[in-house]
């Protein structure tokens, strides 16, 4: 069976949870948690050399790794990725403003927040991240302003992609109720089919974002 | 005619020029310098709310951004793209790598020697930024060491996104000697049929980067 190799509550990981679940498609997960080095061991890096979660395994050994490849393989042929070229074009443009634009903005907020301790010098970056990370909302409200999803007239990967970090953007101290169509769209993926919510940070991550935001 | 919105410097817009060159596929080349806020004018953010080049123009208006998102809908149907659906998902692994793990290191260590000022605050990012970008020329070296392109047998768009700024990494204070397979594949990428180089930089940022390297 198709196993994931992924930390439950990063969102880089929690897409392929997502998408598989709603796929109805059978998987194993194997938990490797990333903050506790598990990705940097010899027997990791010997399949990951980048040394970062999620990871996909095939049955026959065949590895793929980054989450948004990963996505892109898993929907081919399904109705989360659609056939049109340009949707589909439009789909990866999406997913790649995700992990350029989005990601090393808000989700490295969220992770400074909840997994490192209060006094990391890393907790300087926060004010530079926030900035970026809110342009970042600003240009998906826009998008959202006029249209139901990111790619095309129908939720789809892209969809997925962008949720992960957005819903839990507040773990990083990210407001977002200066994005009302952005909300809304958080709350259609919620209610789609086979919908599932990414697992809670563990009590010790959840502290500290208690205590950072 | 398909135009190209671009700085070209830039890596990312130079993958582009790359692709449309080796596809011998017309095109018109607007430049775009962004490092001087061109992107950040009303009538740029009114077709790129990201504001960000490149940025592809379809006769009809139509606008795709993110450069690997324009390489892999412009390759698709050619030999750039392989048609085998495992291949085309490393593919894209390849060239999310190069967005999360290469480029932010890589180019953004160029930018700060070669387009801020000697004494700017930015400056004291290097040295991690040269730590990180190391650990993906360590990633794509040990790749190579057994493989002559990023994606089965063939060169192709995960080569050109990962050539752009691994060939100028220099210009960042990158010392590449340590990767023999690796400056082997950037001779192999320079030889291929319809190889264009990327323009040099003007000679102000050429002496900022010759300062600082």
């Amino acid at each position: 069976m198709t196993a994931v190799h992924g930390y439950s509550p990063s969102g880089n990981c929690h897409k392929l949870r997502l998408l598989l679940e709603q796929l109805g498609r059978p998987y194993r997960w194997i938990e490797v948690d990333s903050s506790k080095g598990e990705t940097r061991t010899a027997e990791y890096l010997a399949k990951n050399p980048n040394g970062k979660v999620p990871m996909l395994e095939l049955d026959d050994g065949r590895i793929l790794v980054e989450s948004n490849a990963i996505l892109h393989f898993l929907a081919e042929g399904t109705s989360f990725l659609p056939d049109d070229p340009w949707q589909r074009a439009q789909a990866l443009s999406w997913m790649f403003f995700e992990q350029y634009s989005h990601e090393p903005c808000i989700a490295v907020a969220r992770f400074i927040c909840g997994w490192t301790p209060l006094d990391s010098p890393r907790r300087a970056d926060l004010p530079r991240l926030r900035e970026r990370g809110h342009a970042a909302l600003a240009v998906m409200e826009r998008h959202l302003g006029t249209r139901a999803w990111f790619t095309g007239a129908d939720y789809g990967i892209a969809d997925i992609a962008l949720f992960a970090y957005t819903d839990v953007a507040g773990d990083g101290g990210f407001d977002l109720s200066p994005y009302p169509a952005l909300r809304d769209w958080l709350a259609r993926v919620r209610d789609t089919p086979g919908f599932v919510a990414m697992p809670a940070p563990s009590p010790e991550n959840a502290a500290l974002i208690a205590a950072s935001t």
